[in-house]
């Protein structure tokens, strides 16, 4: 497939990004060694005999269903891969999905790393269980997979992504925790609704105004690329599933 | 009022941003001559006599309800904040909200500029009708205000700016324009709903795969911007709601 | 074009009632004199030259999109459209959409200026006030339009009509006129959920039970004519966007 | 309790709109012969030994929850509460409601009369039918209840009343009747979604344009009444219960 | 008619489930004496010459919109019909629908009369209540008939009945089955979001877990039936409308 | 834990039904053994080191929020607790939750038997799939854990599992299929909605109108079970989140 990939290019026709086809990609940023992504939710060999990868793949491929050529990427965008590649074992889908233009990847990376890692007054697993609680709100099957499998793996606690996956309000959340999502969610189905009185909710649990802006800023993130997912059809690497499970 | 706020800074006590606490920052940037944007909406002066415009300014002061302290402007972003008062005779005001931090202002400024002003098969205004459209989906005061006088600037037809402020649906477009706005609505309303069907209907009217990506991320990113602007009770600019009226 | 409206009406034909066609009426009322309504938001020569006048009507003609053949006014219509003529410098369109059946009208215009013009403990800005939350509710151009204007109009404040018209949560109201509106827009998406408590919260605000019905008689009023004006599509005058801004 | 109304009058004190309370005006009209209304659905009088009529009338009484006078009827409106006992037996609540003020009684009453039972295209059953789907969608008691016996009735058909009460899809109408109450359900419940199409639907089925005006001004009617009884706790006179059951 | 229906089954063909279909069942229980169910609603011979039985038949037949073969009733199914006939006069409808299958009806009718008439702190009427408090929100037109009619004969008050099919919150109840209803009608219309503190909601009124369970389980079932209902396109025995009232 | 258990019993309170408390009725039918069922998903000794089992109980623990006291279990049903102990290596925990009475357990126990596991024209799998599609609309967790590990196993396909529990549209399904869970997911969100063209497209992809009673009853069945386990707070056993990863 990268062979039929390389002559697609070479005849200037645009071709869907998929996961496959971001393999040449990879394979030259990481020295030519491209590894499929194990599953790692089905280690044992008779399972694999009944249903193989294809197959697997099949249902959750290709990553997005618009048609749009990967460009270069960029010297900054391939370290950035690379480092992915190295410390999570794949690149998340949603950067090969961005990868056709370099401008609109790297203004993506910068807000969603300046916002989910950047120094905030809330922990990075309470940005991701804005994520999560904020997907499942709009039914994202990318970022409730992605982001599902960060709340089990950041909290060590996979009931936690459950809980947030299928109705965060079965979680057991202290008051802090539950009001920071009470007011995501309520942000994210009638966002005209969210007046002072809100805020004040979030200030009386102990939030900081700036804690508030964080807040907001993470829920109105992902209700941004909840949207981005379902208007492409962007399907989550499937290695996700079986994260910290 | 400059001068109380400087000292509450010396004193260390955080201020709200308001447009008014701005201005320190506008005067150091162009050397000292803060002016004051004049409301476009009122040149008459029998009017502005019965109205003074301190009783406007209490109606949408401050920029946010969040007491949040400006940072000091990094200089790309000094430049920036100067190249807007002088091409639009103001900074807008969601540029003052973000000012409280460099990283996220600057990460925010970035994706607007590639999103609504970079290279795209969608005209800027057909842009800013989606963020206008999507806004009012969600009753966006901010943003409706802004982007409505946007689309009433790019189109030089007033009408149309009304239109999508109030329900794009009267608005009399085009087959291409209708279903750009219809997607955008429908991904803003039931995002989990969005399936091949509707981006069919797009390339059915011509828009190629690269279209409906900006399509969704225009319509995304304004689901992340009017958020924002309702967590933090946002205020626009006066001058907008007189522009190219 | 009232040459060719007369002999339609000769030759027996419906025709549809549109700005332009109600001019013959309007003429025989102001004795042949049927002035344009001027388009006050756009004074300057050097726009009004790039964008001409027809351009603009054909946004928001006909004032219907029934075909209704225009029937004689009445002499007391004919006297109430002068009036509205001389006061206001044009009809407003939801007159001549009415103007097809002298029964219809006149028990419309009855019931409009005995609620908004009648005796009341509610201001007739507070009227509007009414008028134009209700209509944001129900996303009524017609409504919002028109009594944006008015609301502009009455509180020499054009703020107010903006956050009307966008999100009346963002409106800075005393407790009164929050409560009224509140009971107006709750009254307007869910009707069957207005109970005794509700009418207890306008009570504790001070209404007495017969600004009550008043409050609930506007809100009803307004949406009825908002599904009017939705189901016929009708088109506010173009002198409305410019009013008092 | 006349006496005890009149001595209340007499101190000036407001009483509230009872069923009891009409009683006086129209013993007055009635040459002082007040008949309570029969409860025409239990006309055994085993039963209504078991439940005497005061328990009854607890249930649905007094007309409004609102403290508002009645005031002295014009001689208009006390002939037609005249002409209403005479071919009802009762004078519909809902005028008792209005009664507080003859210049609102008088618009209302015009109105509904011309509606309902002025020239049309529609029959008056087929009026009577979007009265109650809308009232369906809206869940207005009083309207469902009033108007529900009026579908009974004009129909001679028992279970297309009940049919339209509890949800229209289960009449078995024919194809212009569904598609009347499809067009005025629709415009109930999301008046900004109709447009050109909804109104072609009603036209391929035979309806001109002055008959989707009657549609739209009927539903749109009901629309207002139905907020103004849910706002004042309207109660409908018992006897429509029983009515052509 | 039984004769047509018997020849249909001798040659192998489906027949839908219509209220005559079920008459040769009916016939063999009985006796040979299948009595059409009389329309207690009319009475007046007067009126049934206006519209003679097959008229409203034809309103609400068949039972059922599938095409589904009746199966041999099982003895005890054969008996339990029995006891209906003879208690009130005809077999519900909603038995006929089920008895294609004697499996299926037999888990039904167990699990109907343990939740209906079996123990409970709730009374036989208060089960009612919830049953047609959550048909209304569902509009369930089968259940709705059924149960209202159930309301009014176990309440002996006909205008319950009504309230509750027309909007619960218009009946005068007291605290506690105010707030059953409310819990039920929640449950129903967003059972996502009830919590602990719409438990404690209940426990304040005075009822016990247990009762919880039954308010629970009854809203439960009827939103379940009111489905099953809802998707055969199910009609009540028109002997329901008249009852009672 | 039993100790404190039955000493609690022998003082005649009642006490929650936990997962911990229905030990000692397993213990009576399993002899004395009462195995702690084991967490499949956590197999490592390495991480269970970290998160011990009692964190996780607590996160969903106990198996319901009300205070019922378990039942001594009918012969039938403790034959058929042993067997799901057996089977799989659990009771699941609402035959838990409804141990409280015995003719409640038998009654859900024989209707969900016949309808998961009963002849039908659609496979066990396609019901589970109504099951989880229908829950996913509903957003109840304790039957998406539960059945979403049954569309796992059923399938061998983890993703379509994923799929149904986040936003079933996303699953790559057959026409058959897609069209029998559009028709369940309607009929869960708007039931009076659900007409003859609704079960045309059924019929048009293959489906007998038996197979339509059977999408119906399993969709109504969830709507049913769905809203007494989010009544109740109940939680799923721990075991189903890792089953078939």
């Amino acid at each position: 497939m990268p062979k039929t990939n390389k002559s697609a290019k070479a005849a200037g026709k645009t071709v869907p990004v998929k996961a496959s086809q971001a393999m040449p990609v990879l394979r030259a940023i990481k020295g030519g060694k491209a590894s499929t992504p194990k599953s790692p939710a089905k280690p044992g060999p008779a399972k694999s005999a009944v249903k193989p990868v294809t197959a697997v793949v099949a249902d959750d491929a290709p990553v997005i269903s618009l048609n749009l050529t990967p460009a270069k990427l960029s010297p900054a965008m391939a370290a950035y891969f690379k480092k992915c590649q190295d410390r999570l074992g794949f690149v998340p889908n949603v950067l090969l999905a961005y990868a056709f233009d370099m401008a609109k990847l790297e203004s993506f990376v910068a807000m969603y790393n300046e916002l989910m890692r950047g120094d905030s007054g809330l922990s990075k697993l309470e940005r991701e269980m804005i994520a999560v609680a904020v997907s499942s709100q709009n039914r994202c099957y990318y970022c409730l997979a992605a982001h599902g499998a960060a709340v089990r793996r950041y909290s060590d606690n996979p009931l936690l992504g459950e809980h947030l996956v299928m109705n965060y309000r079965v979680a057991r959340l202290n008051k802090r925790q539950r009001a920071m999502l009470d007011f995501a969610v309520k942000l994210t189905a009638s966002p005209w609704s969210v007046e002072e009185g809100d805020r004040e909710r979030l200030r009386r649990v102990g939030f900081t105004d700036r804690d508030i802006w964080d807040i907001s800023a993470v829920a109105g993130f992902f209700n941004m690329s909840n949207r981005i997912a379902s208007a492409t059809d962007m399907r989550p690497n499937v290695a996700y599933h079986g994260q910290a499970r």
